[in-house]
């Protein structure tokens, strides 16, 4: 049981925190703080807050939570102004898809004596769910249900502050685990981050061949499936791209290298290359995942 | 309506074809052949052919067409034993993921002379449907209902030929069109067979990573989306890249080129790159497919 909870950006991922939350009876008062009134006014109006600040310092007073569910790009300039108002035991958590940068922003924000003492109550975190939609009108109470929330604790921050984070989580159906701050942005590059960029880059190099109208006219399922990401939001992407850069740019060169490792054995014409090449493919995608065959 | 018809390869695709023509009532007879007699007498039992014979010539006589429904690379050997018992006037069509392989193996399988003779009665096409499962227990009547069929007439190619296949695919539902021979080879290598090759690329640089069960576990849309077409039958896989080489290396250079721009956007951060990279993509993608956008 939390007792206040201020949520720093009221959108999809914020809002349905807070619509799970209430409806679970998790947290006494949920106060939401962002720029826009009228989203504020539209969020509790949904009942996904009980109340709003415009200012931050007002919104953060005596929380026992305070979660940063805004953009990656908007971290660091909340940070820098509750981090002199911040209560000396408030748990700050977030909810960024890049860890390193929100340790580094918050490293930034605080200054180097405060940022350590904040330490124990720090508990870097990111929700992998979403939806098509954005904003407070698409948040769902059952979001976060059987989805996986990523905790990247710190060495020094408190069991504590990580298990109050963990079963508020827990409190509105997540399944959490927890990572290092390095291997939960290489997880997430991997998984998430690069299949992006393989998706936008391989519908702008299609967009740009002189046959675009076949291209669409006769898609079949593989394209459908690998560019579907490619509608994501472009702004959003961009700063992951900025802000797990270093891991990105890490899975991505062994991505392009397995790449032209592959041309390299269509191009001589390598047909047990290529079989193997495949038929491990397959058997790691079906051992680890459920099977599923698409023939075009 | 056709009086004979021959399907070469009685699987999935020539299955489900002759499924659909015996509902339709648009075939008198239906004869299949391949070198498997249990799996031909199974598609006599499903209905999907009214007879079969195992040997080639047999099967072909007084045909008014003969379909080949078998692994590209499979091509060429039948051709060469029915080149010369196949009717005058008994038209040549077959159901290939690559069309230019498929028309250098008649050239090769007839010789030149007979190839030309043969060339008004030559229809080489494309149904663009499939399923999870394969072979004809798989084969199912309505397969290619609102799925399309792409033909590759070649420019001898008599319109009487093309307008008997094309009623031939219609009276099971498809949706008939024409490209030329290169052009198909360049829309599906770019459509499919290019995500293919990404896709098996992707699961196999993850693979090899340190972290592939974190890889997997944490696995979100992006990659399962990804990922699904890398299940795909790895030596049809193997055939189509090595058949359609040309095509593939094109398209495949092309999206080389443009991820290692993209690549060098991201290593010097250059943000108005990106965003306008991936907001061209998601308008391309969006004004053409169905939009669909995903958050992670």
């Amino acid at each position: 049981m939390i007792n206040k909870l201020t949520i720093f950006g009221v959108g999809l991922i914020g809002g349905s925190l807070g619509l799970g939350l209430k409806r679970a009876g998790y947290v006494r008062q949920i106060v939401g703080c962002s720029r826009d009134e009228a989203h504020l006014a539209r969020a509790v109006e949904r009942g996904a807050i009980d109340a709003y600040e415009l200012d931050p310092v007002l919104a953060i007073a005596n929380a026992d939570v305070v979660l940063l569910a805004v953009p990656l790009r908007a971290m660091e300039a909340i940070m820098s102004q509750i981090a002199a108002h911040l209560g000396d035991s408030t748990i700050l958590t977030d909810a960024g898809s890049s860890k390193q940068s929100v340790v580094d922003a918050a490293k930034r924000a605080f200054g180097q004596q405060a940022y350590e003492q904040r330490l124990p109550h720090f508990v870097p975190g990111h929700p992998i769910a979403g939806r098509e939609q954005s904003g407070v009108d698409a948040a769902l109470a059952d979001l976060y249900v059987d989805h996986k929330v990523i905790l990247t604790p710190l060495p020094e921050t408190s069991p504590k502050a990580i298990e109050t984070v963990s079963a508020m989580w827990r409190a509105v159906g997540a399944d959490v685990r927890t990572l290092a701050v390095a291997q939960h942005d290489l997880v997430l590059a991997a998984t998430s981050h690069l299949p992006h960029v393989i998706a936008y880059s391989l519908v702008d190099t299609l967009s740009q061949t002189s046959f675009v109208q076949e291209i669409f006219q006769y898609a079949a399922g593989g394209f459908r499936d690998l560019s579907r990401i490619a509608s994501s939001d472009p702004t959003m992407w961009r700063d992951i791209c900025l802000e797990n850069r270093e891991a990105i740019l890490d899975v991505l060169d062994q991505y392009q290298s397995n790449l032209l490792e592959l041309r390299a054995a269509i191009a001589r014409g390598d047909a047990e290359s290529l079989s193997a090449t495949f038929a491990a493919a397959k058997a790691t995608r079906d051992s680890h995942l459920f099977p599923a065959v698409s023939q075009e």
